[in-house]
């Protein structure tokens, strides 16, 4: 009986999604829970691996289950043993052939960043703007991005992957106000993302701010198809796994 | 040389603001910072203590400092030496005769609550309400607390008071979205606020959004003048002091 479910997570206290010995991760803890549900050990299947400090507001996920529960029930089993700092938000049978990674089909990132004095409430959630960062240069660059290209240039090299193509379907950046701060969101989507090439596609759009680099830089990086040294993946805690459709 | 600050801190890691022995609070975070700056003992004295687990995005203070420092420079070293989760957004020379208490004309406080699935990025920094929580209910009875009232029935015996009488000023709820979550936050200013008062108003709004407390009630209960032995005190994560006016 295979089950998926929808995770959200504060990232900040985890050594990211995966896996690891000795180290509080989210897949550990889900599977934890699981284990405290059915007695046995369970392994749960992420969309794909979030990084530490990094966050969810949506992260999808599969697992095996040895019984057959009622989802709601699972959920409110699974919310009890996981820590306060991780929460499914949905369970349900998962369709015939469903896996969270491979059927997969888009993702949707956030990046938030905020301008002012330093936020106690934003630490290690979003990522303080230099004063100087032209909120309208980096709007008007964020759409460069949106488009079938060769993400070489926006990638860091870590897991081997057939191909550096993606198609990103939306990239933009909204205002809004994150605890009393005035901020940023870039809202990226695509068929799928290289390592860290949101984080890339922020830092970039933060340099454009900066007058560091120009939007016509990005394009040229974009048409490129080849790496680029320079690239700056925008700090962990401002990125969240927003959603993943199938 | 007397100094007034603003200190924004988020309250979750905290036992409250009032310096205790061997537990990490606001004010002795702030009173080793300068220590650290001056080579010798300081002591802060806020407007007023935050119970453990409350917030502050603007939490006013002063010191009496043993040298001259430019205040930019008294901010930077500040929040060299403070911890993340503490912040100081402003300092200037205290105006004669000022002391962050006993000068207080008026304080804002507001409290956050949301609706929905279980949010791990409002955990301990927002009130999560039952589903069947009335908003409009409770929208609609905020105002009754606006007025000069003894507020007997909304406090907690604690520290010795001379008056139990407190003029509100505002007392409103607004709708808004707090990390994805749709949310209520309410907002009161008041000349003051007896121990707990700020959460027992909140805590009685939210009852009135279950039904189970009518305005009419509430009215009652101010122009009583009485204790109410039934009061609630909502959690203290969900409470934020927001600004002191002098």
């Amino acid at each position: 009986m295979r089950y998926k479910i929808i995770l959200s997570y504060d990232g900040t206290q985890f050594y990211g999604w995966q896996r690891q010995k000795d180290k509080p991760t989210v897949q550990k803890a889900a599977e934890d829970a699981l284990h405290k549900i059915y007695g046995r050990a369970v392994s749960v299947t992420g969309s794909g691996r979030t990084d530490e400090g990094v966050h969810a507001y949506g992260q999808a996920a599969h697992f095996d289950a040895p019984d057959r529960i009622e989802p709601q029930k699972l959920v409110s089993a699974l919310n009890f043993y996981l820590p306060q700092t991780v929460r499914v938000l949905m369970c349900e049978p998962a369709p015939d052939g469903f896996h969270a990674r491979k059927s997969a089909q888009r993702k949707t990132y956030c990046y938030d960043m905020y301008y002012g004095t330093e936020n106690p409430f934003l630490y290690g959630r979003a990522l303080r703007l230099p004063d100087a960062a032209d909120k309208d240069k980096m709007k008007a660059a964020a759409g460069v991005f949106v488009g079938k290209f060769d993400f070489s240039a926006f990638r860091c090299k870590g897991s081997g992957v057939q191909t550096t193509v993606r198609t990103v379907f939306e990239c933009a950046i909204n205002e809004l106000t994150l605890c009393q701060s005035p901020a940023l969101r870039l809202r990226v989507s695509a068929d799928g993302f290289l390592y860290k090439m949101a984080r890339i596609i922020a830092g970039s759009l933060i340099r454009v701010g900066e007058g560091r680099l120009t939007a016509d830089g990005l394009v040229a990086l974009l048409l490129s198809g080849a790496e680029w040294p320079q690239k700056i993946p925008a700090e962990p805690g401002g990125l969240y796994l927003y959603s993943v459709e199938y």
